[in-house]
């Protein structure tokens, strides 16, 4: 890159080296000129109906392809996206969010510009407390270093960053970037000293077990996983943030843990470990089960991107990648494991439905496993849309989308946007809720301009039924619109309503072979009925009796 | 209050005395005994689709009330109003917004509880942001306090406040709240001598005149206003935030002044001007004109409750309040000023439309002019559906609301809903874009559920047709949706497409005399039809040449 390039055309080209094809947003006069430098640069910009469907969709392809862009304008685009770019910090999916701004000459005087909040700080500001890094390119000598400062950042903590480009330097020339230092590598000797600990703790287990979560997503570490799962015969277990870190059908795999909430034979066989090995673990009360969750850190061995301890003491400067690498040199030898066949979650094969009974949460996710294929990614939101996906059994690593732990309502269907852009090999099949679809469903638009063919289940039970069994009252009614209408609305799609198991399956054969628009079932599910999961959870988070007032 | 009340019903109680009926938002676990604590007061609460509408509703409440509610669960609601609350700061409006969040003893050790982003002051800090001021009830003994001290600064700045209530904590009984000392009073003396400069300007003045903005209507000076015209013979005019500050019809009104964007009578008029008197004055680009505006501060009086400048002078102390009612007491004497009904805004009347013609911009907003009435309060959104209706007459004072200067898409039809119930007396009249439409146009299931019944005018013109004419590319599309199938669609409401002058004057006809559901009007615009005020502003908002990359 010896050419002198704009700060606008340094910044596509570096997205391009990144691997991203396609930048999610909505345009704004702040802004316009970055949607303008991408396309010109070879990248396809997706605006999608707000600005809140880019941040899902951004955040589901960075999930896919390890990174991923939003491109916004001034504030009211930025702020629109603040949860969306939350969820991607808190779950770890590296998110760049470009934004278009008042020109640093504009800036004299603070003058009142349109959709500025207090001072020219504010968005930086708010943006700094849900990214890892965040910029303003003020300076052309400066620009082009501080979007590779910003790469770096997002790809080794896998969250988001913040890019401010003021209008008035976007095509200005930008010196070329300072060489950058390598990334860290780990300490070498306290590297050693971790895995040797490590290795003795696993040799003298009688039944050790791997806990694995999200990170083995995001810093690509699936295929080690089932190396050293293979080579040593450790079985393996996930988290629901963390599901489908492994195939589902492996004859290694246990199921998903979430602590007390969970299945309780994978609770049972989890806990009954002498030594488990959390590889990249978020501890959080969804996924582990919070305060329920009995791991006694005695016999745990945690890795996680940013801290490595074993039993009560840590290690600084191991990094996960290392780590995990190390442990498939110790020659651990391969064990063969009691138990594991038994706990495998086969529960969901075993539900008896009738055709032309009525379909149940039960049934329904029943027939859903049934229709899985490697050709299918599950993006499921939150709600019962994924307690009751918690026990699909996944056929291939990283197909499995979800907020499990952030738990923002409303991220399914534009992130089957993100997602199938980002694998286009793979059709999104979308879990959703009456009540999250009310929020961003109007995304299948999206879906159809761009011509993607999502399949959207659509779990009609009449409001939010996670809340109605804490707390009802009518804030948890919603209007109970006409789903299967929408396709003459959008002018775009296929859309039906099923009542019985029958129209269920006939329905999904249909949406199944025909692949050239979006697909909306509209599934009646009475409003009393859930989950198992979905049961224990609702019982756990319900605000304790003496919190109602 | 002496009597011992919990946190959540302090707080209940407070908004009742503060005058709000109705709390907009969408619950979620950690906020589920707030809103159950609202209804047992007898505040209802209203749940939009999204976050995002419960934010635009509350502020369009507050605008209208004096003050309004938001209540959102914590960070997956909160962050998803952050832009609406921006919107409000911005535009100075008292939305309160009420955040459930972790117990205090939930938070000990930092864990990871769903929702939480970096740790468990990011949501305050970001608030912090868009406020002008932020609290947590982490304490019983202060909580009231707390509670009285976030309202008094909604009420004294007319801006956002964030009040976040522990779930451990909700029904805890709280300390009556300690004396509050009374709102500051102006400084006597400042006053006087600003009064008296004030007046010694206006005696001198040939051609004095008032440009009066959106604090007259926030501070409720809009009688204040009338009687200053009446008394002196000042006549006025309104900015585009301030519109409707004044009955339109009123003698003595001048029209909307836009700086050099705007009609170049009422510049001329205005900028002819050898004292202005700027009341309650956002000197925005937008609204103002920005750089295009020449105002000449040495001929200006110029106060808002932030500052009072006369000349190139300020005073420090005197309340916007205090001195608009001290100029009332002048005892100016009335003159008779030229030129005002020449400079009055008849030119939207003039427009010759012929019934089987084609509806244009200009035969629209003709149209919309022509059935206006103290019946209704128009709600403009962003773009051309405002820019067009700058130029309609509004009969009585703040019946026009817009967010002319934060400019962020898809307020107007959640607004629609928080005005409906902030003033059943007026039926809303909304004006919006396709893509604004696309945004938050759902919000009409909200309308349909509560009853309400907006007449929403749909400007369709494929597109953010204000983009296209700065800076165009295939983001500037959108997929062009079948909108008036919406009531098949929601199961509720009417809605029709119209492309003449007289299927639209028929349609009105008969969304106005059916006041039982929302009217949706899809009218078929030209992309390439635009209004004057729309040419204008695109032209000077457009990228400069030398910043397209």
């Amino acid at each position: 890159m010896k050419e002198s390039l704009s700060i606008a055309d340094y910044l596509t080209r570096r997205l391009q080296t990144e691997g991203i094809e396609y930048v999610f947003g909505v345009p704004g006069d702040y802004a316009l000129p970055l949607f303008s430098a991408f396309r010109k640069g070879g990248i396809e910009t997706i605006n999608t109906c707000d600005e809140q469907g880019a941040g899902f969709a951004a955040d589901a392809y960075a999930r896919i392809r390890g990174i991923g862009a939003a491109c916004v304008t001034y504030c009211v685009g930025g702020l629109k996206i603040a949860n969306a770019v939350a969820e991607a910090y808190a779950e770890k999916s590296a998110v760049v969010v470009i934004s278009g701004a008042p020109g640093i000459s504009e800036r004299k005087k603070d003058p009142l510009l349109h959709h500025k909040v207090r001072s020219f700080e504010s968005q930086r500001k708010i943006f700094e407390e849900i990214t890892v890094g965040a910029t303003v390119l003020d300076d052309p000598e400066t620009a082009a270093s501080e979007v590779d400062r910003m790469i770096e950042l997002a790809r080794r903590y896998h969250r988001p960053v913040y890019i401010e480009v003021p209008r008035d330097l976007m095509s200005l020339p930008c010196r070329p970037p300072a060489p950058r230092q390598m990334a860290e590598e780990s300490d070498p000797q306290a590297l050693a000293e971790a895995l040797e600990e490590a290795r003795q703790m696993l040799l003298a287990s009688r039944f050790p077990l791997i806990l694995a979560d999200v990170e083995i997503h995001r810093f690509g570490l699936q295929k080690e996983l089932v190396q050293l799962t293979e080579t040593t015969g450790i079985p393996v277990a996930a988290t629901l943030l963390g599901k489908s870190v492994i195939a589902e059908t492996h004859p290694h795999y246990v199921g998903v843990y979430e602590g007390a909430t969970g299945r309780a034979e994978v609770h049972d066989y989890v806990e009954a470990s002498d030594c488990l090995l959390l590889l990249g673990v978020f501890l959080t009360d969804i996924t582990v089960g919070g305060s329920s969750a009995s791991l006694d850190m005695s016999r745990c061995i945690y890795a996680t991107s940013e801290k490595l301890s074993i039993r009560h003491h840590s290690f600084e400067g191991v990094r996960l990648e290392d780590f995990v690498r190390g442990l498939l040199k110790l020659g651990i030898e391969k064990k063969v494991l009691p138990g594991i066949a038994a706990s495998r979650t086969e529960a969901i094969r075993k539900v008896p439905a009738r055709p032309q009974d009525r379909i149940t949460v039960q049934s329904l996710f029943a027939e859903i496993n049934r229709i899985l294929s490697p050709e299918i990614l599950v993006v499921a939101d939150v709600g019962e849309a994924l307690f009751g996906a918690s026990d699909l059994i996944i056929r291939e690593p990283t197909e499995f989308l979800s907020p499990a732990y952030y738990a923002s309502l409303g991220f399914a269907i534009p992130a089957s946007v993100g997602a199938a852009l980002a694998n286009p090999r793979l059709r999104p099949l979308v879990l959703v809720g009456d009540g999250a679809f009310q929020m961003t469903g109007m995304e299948l638009s999206t879906a159809a301009r761009f011509g993607l063919s999502p399949i959207v289940i659509l779990l009609n039970n009449r409001g939010y039924s996670t809340e109605r069994h804490m707390l009802d009252g009518p804030f948890n009614d919603l209007l109970d619109w006409n789903y299967c209408r929408l396709p003459e609305f959008l002018g775009a799609g296929r859309a039906c309503q099923v009542r019985t198991n029958q129209e269920l399956a006939l329905t999904l054969q249909a949406a199944l072979s025909q692949k050239d628009s979006f697909w909306l079932i509209e599934v009646r599910l009475s409003p009393h009925d859930r989950s198992p999961a979905l049961e224990r959870l609702a019982h756990r988070l319900a605000p304790q009796r003496r919190t109602n007032p």
